[in-house]
């Protein structure tokens, strides 16, 4: 007869071999996002060095996604957090100007890298953490959503949220989905037509991130919480990841092109450029 | 470089123009619900004037969907807040005598109504608010469910709640569905099986109400919220709005004429017409 | 005009009348589960007691389901109350010596069992109580979740939860959406993911359980739950039941044969083999 003790824990994995030195750090930076990975610990740490806002740039995402591949490909390396170099701000959201004023090619070429980052974050085999150390509106919210586990900073001045509605824009389906998985139906319907940005606090309260440490315990906060993860045997932690967010992906993965157009369609219109344009003006009063 | 600002707010809308004197207010009142648009504001107030007890006859309901259409149809108007004008009651849900008694006719006119009276408010594109000032069972709650939010009298004796099932009778797969939508399938599923009626405090925790309040000060929290919802730009929320509400609205479009005749094949058994009839007669014992 | 009273109770059905003696119980006991049928109150109890930590082996599985096939089909029974005759474990899920050594014929069989309890218990049409008085891991924790109400003892050193991971296995998805439904895809992500066993205060807290009681009083607090519940006319409470639960049931009747070759081409792997027999042998020298 075979209980399940309570108690059991998986012995160590060989990749975490407990009392031998730390091996040396790979790291490998590049215009706007730098890596580390701790190949004795197996965890590689993304922290966004874009400033001032860590804008989601057609070069930023790009930048992202080959991390990331690069990263998932490396059986060394068996989960990621994301973080901020940028002091009070984890990411802006999509870069606006890469939205204002450009080719039908440069829009299919950019939400094509922005569906490219979503569907590699949200579906990727390593265990991801974000430790969310500044505001994080629209996609960067997206990018913090689509982690295992959300860490923010416990400081109210910093806020977190899919604001589009604000700006009149839409939230894409796949953002939505992302976001009813996190907080639920009711919170997010309410959240997104109001285009909310959550105080830390708030957005603890609503589930939008796990958990609220202060800032300085923030990075240690993030390593206890993937060791924690990593205890788990990769294999069936991830085929668990997969069944649980594979319709959400597959979603778009079908309706790809579809999404692109939309977004091409959207974008394109006279009254959608001009409140973009008039937004940025904004922007540009503001810093001067 | 662009950042999101986490203070940014639209510019008010034209139809909010500040300091401008109020605008005449038009009213149209019918027999069972009074309505008056705050041209200023854009903000309608549908008021439920059916004593004893607002129940949702066909007449009623008639008189709802045709005003609610006006209203959508007014560009004018872009909120609409729900109350009732009879003390303790916001509305008890529909009309148990249109069930009882009457033809095929009768009884696929009244469902028909039943159904426009959800699909034209859960899928409305303006702002809707349910300040309900009253207790709020079965149709009732359903309309309250079916609004962008929920403000609820901080009173423990109003209660709200699906309870068909107290009555013997289901409630229809499409208010389930709003249902979950707002509280969560466990919830749901419990409160619907219990056919609960939860005392104002228990509604706000679990969910089914967004906010409670002194009941002297709800008409003004409604209009302080629906202020807050109209400073959002119309045209993205609306999108927003849909993309939330589709699916759910989409199933009872597609299965309508299937949903009428379930509701006749069950309300014709001899079983539920007695059970219909008890009901009613202890109804009339207990008011005597 | 008709009102819906908010302290409207239906009368006491015909299988509880108020003051009459005790009805005899009936009473069969088979091998691994105790069965109590109090003809009075309409309620059965099925005992787990299978020591030492009540497995769900093919026979406790097969018996189950004969046991509850014959409650279901007892007109004087409309309720069940789950709980163990082995202190501290309610049940510690799948055995795993039926998944270890065995003919791809002992797979499917067991398999099929396993799907056959859960199709029962999640498909009932009784009001079914899950009285949790010992931890409740893995396929425990399933047949909790598979019940219409779970009540705890209120002691941290019982836990429950989907563990499954942390053997290296995987949840079948059916086991997830049965947990979906109770505690939202957020916390059902994460907890599946790091295959938690969560300590009874935690899962109240997440809503994995709805009631924690001191454990002298568990069954005195099961009993009055069924009560309430059996308060409502059974017929309109079955087809709520049947409308929040179908979709989820006909999903593994959709896919049962293929979920069985997926559980056969699983366990028949050498590497999971292996890691089972090392898992036994590790709860082998725990015990000496």
């Amino acid at each position: 007869m075979i209980t399940v003790p309570t108690t059991f824990r998986p012995p160590p994995s060989p990749l975490q071999p407990p009392g031998l030195p730390l091996a040396p750090c790979r790291s490998f930076s590049n215009n706007k996002i730098q890596v580390e990975l701790d190949e004795s610990s197996g965890v590689a740490m993304m922290k966004f060095k874009s400033p001032p806002v860590n804008s989601l740039s057609l070069e930023f995402l790009t930048e992202f996604s080959i991390s990331l591949e690069k990263l998932e490909n490396n059986r060394a390396c068996r989960g990621v957090i994301l973080t901020s170099a940028v002091p009070k701000i984890f990411s802006s959201g999509l870069d606006i100007t890469e939205m204002c004023g450009k080719s039908m090619e440069h829009y299919t070429e950019f939400w094509r890298a922005v569906q490219e980052m979503w569907l590699r974050l949200y579906g990727s085999n390593m265990v991801t953490v974000a430790a969310v150390n500044g505001s994080s509106p629209a996609g960067g919210c997206l990018m913090a959503l689509s982690c295992d586990y959300r860490i923010m900073a416990e400081n109210p001045k910093f806020s977190i949220g899919l604001n589009e509605a604000q700006l009149g824009i839409v939230a894409p389906f796949w953002f939505k989905d992302t976001f009813v998985n996190v907080v639920g139906h009711r919170v997010a319907e309410r959240s997104l037509q109001l285009g909310s940005l959550h105080p830390a606090p708030e957005a603890h309260k609503l589930g939008l991130v796990d958990e609220l440490v202060p800032e300085e315990k923030l990075m240690e906060k993030a390593a206890a919480v993937m060791a924690q993860w990593l205890a788990l045997p990769d294999h069936a932690r991830q085929l668990t990841k997969t069944m649980m967010r594979k319709a959400v992906l597959d979603r778009l993965v079908a309706h790809r092109e579809e999404d692109i157009k939309n977004f091409i369609s959207f974008v394109s219109k006279e009254s959608i450029q001009k409140s973009l344009r008039m937004y940025m003006e904004m922007l540009k009063k503001r810093k001067s």
